[in-house]
């Protein structure tokens, strides 16, 4: 008997045991867990797809750099950089690189009219004086973000594609991260305020019972929509239903959000978002163009500075 | 002798499934304890002090945005912001609270010279027509820079105070992570180039044998130190061994860098970062300052958007 009671107690013991161990293995795979659901949870999240066109400049790694790091904090980002040049850069291969985000890195060197400069006629078919005209006015991107949609649309139809929504970014502007929260409620084309644009503080749609009734807009208030690139995205399945929409060099300048967006909604179907068009969450930032002394004007020649990178 | 050999089988079970238990917690442990490493490790890392005067006007908001996205990057890094203003700005503190960012929000007025403009003699004691006249030349940020100095050294004689660098930050200024990595390392003081300021491409310090030999600079080459404010940083410990040490707005401009390097370092004692000061992990850009139309302008009125934070 007292044998058979110290068996009973060998296995309590066993059982109490095994009990505390399955008890603290719970307990202990709690943080671990965490950890783990972090990077699967946002795999649940719709990819923000951010076409980002790029030229050489004096400014350009700088903006890249500080553009990559807020990229950095946005999950499910895929950042699709295509440069204005005949090839790839080393410059811009080594800093989408660097930066560990998931990325697509293209080429297409804007095809410039003949016997036209830069700012020629059929590139800029309007010039206003009142403000920012060489660098505001003048269409650029087209081929580059045209480019950028012919490639999604082959990734869409791909196994890798992810439904996600596609956001035009451009290398300079100011892009707070709660405006990516806000694209993923997009169910076809969301809208939203965009701050220091078209002479203004804010350029904004207006909203009315939730929808968009018309716009505060004092720059072309005639455009279809007066909307700036950073002031939009639309659902990535809509390239797919309408594969004809894209970018156009033919339009005046200020009309190339309008070109895009006619394809594929309607005034009345815009998705006013950034609580009902009331916050600014981007920016239409410049970079000031550095002045550069040039060097022959220098009294005393300098250490050549060629081989590094700026 | 049965019955004793069974106890011991029953003794070995139990050393068993003991041991399974030992080596499951482990083993489970491993990703629990490496998710916890993370923060506590960076709290053996040098803190960095990162000082950032900060003035209202319309693109405040979205340079400081896009600043404190790169600063959510950085381990251990502290931000000290001072505001030109008689009080503290709801704009500037609602910005601060959401960024979850460890920071110190300070505010000093700056003394303008009786009937003296914002470029009046006392403030702008040189003026160069050659480039940036305006925004570059006038010292801006002196009294801010010295209260934050003021803070810190009462914060570091605390039992709160860590050891760490002072890094002076532009607010439309560009830095890629990589140069928070290098300021780490400084005995002294480290330096670096900065890109893009004082009319070249690269201003930087020359070595040779480890050691600044000179410097690339070609806007007052004469400085005692021709380096941007970008391109330093300074052992905390130096403001408490050299108490004195401070801005000045009676120095000629271009000069603050000058005047507060000469309290606490020699050009040899000088430690060359950056591979040697041959990357640019740093940019002074600066944002193109907006044209807004005046309301009294425009044709036909707008909904009123004061009301906006922009």
């Amino acid at each position: 008997m007292h044998l058979f009671n110290l068996k009973i107690i060998k296995k309590q013991y066993l059982a109490l045991g095994m009990l505390v161990f399955v008890v603290l293995f719970l307990f202990n795979s709690k943080p671990a867990f965490q950890c783990q659901l972090t990077p699967d949870s946002s795999a649940y999240l719709p990819t923000i797809y951010g076409i980002t066109p790029t030229y050489a400049r004096l400014a350009q790694k700088a903006d890249l750099t500080r553009l990559s790091q807020t990229l950095m904090l946005v999950k499910n980002f895929h950042w699709i950089v295509i440069e204005d040049s005949a090839s790839k850069t080393k410059l811009v291969e080594n800093l989408l690189k660097e930066s560990n985000l998931k990325y697509t890195h293209l080429n297409v060197k804007t095809d410039k009219p003949k016997g036209s400069s830069m700012n020629g006629p059929n590139v800029c078919l309007l010039k206003s004086r009142k403000f920012n005209a060489t660098t505001a006015l003048c269409a650029s991107g087209v081929e580059q973000r045209n480019m950028a949609l012919d490639w999604l649309r082959g990734h869409l139809r791909s196994p890798e594609g992810t439904p996600g929504v596609v956001f035009f970014m451009d290398d300079d502007n100011t892009y707070a991260l709660k405006i990516f929260d806000e694209m993923r409620k997009i169910k076809r084309v969301g809208v939203w305020p965009v701050g220091i644009v078209g002479g203004m503080r804010v350029e904004m749609p207006l909203v009315t019972d939730g929808k968009v009734s018309g716009y505060n807009a004092v720059w072309k208030p005639y455009r279809p929509f007066p909307i700036d690139m950073a002031g939009f995205a639309i659902n990535a399945t809509l390239f797919l239903d309408f594969p004809e929409a894209k970018f156009s060099r033919k339009v005046q300048s200020g009309f190339q959000e309008s070109e895009i967006l006619k394809y594929v909604v309607t005034q009345q179907e815009l998705e006013p978002l950034a609580e009902n068009c009331t916050k600014v969450y981007v920016w239409h930032t410049r970079t000031q163009k550095p002045s550069i002394i040039s060097p022959k004007k220098l009294k005393k020649p300098l250490v050549p500075d060629n081989h590094i990178e700026v």
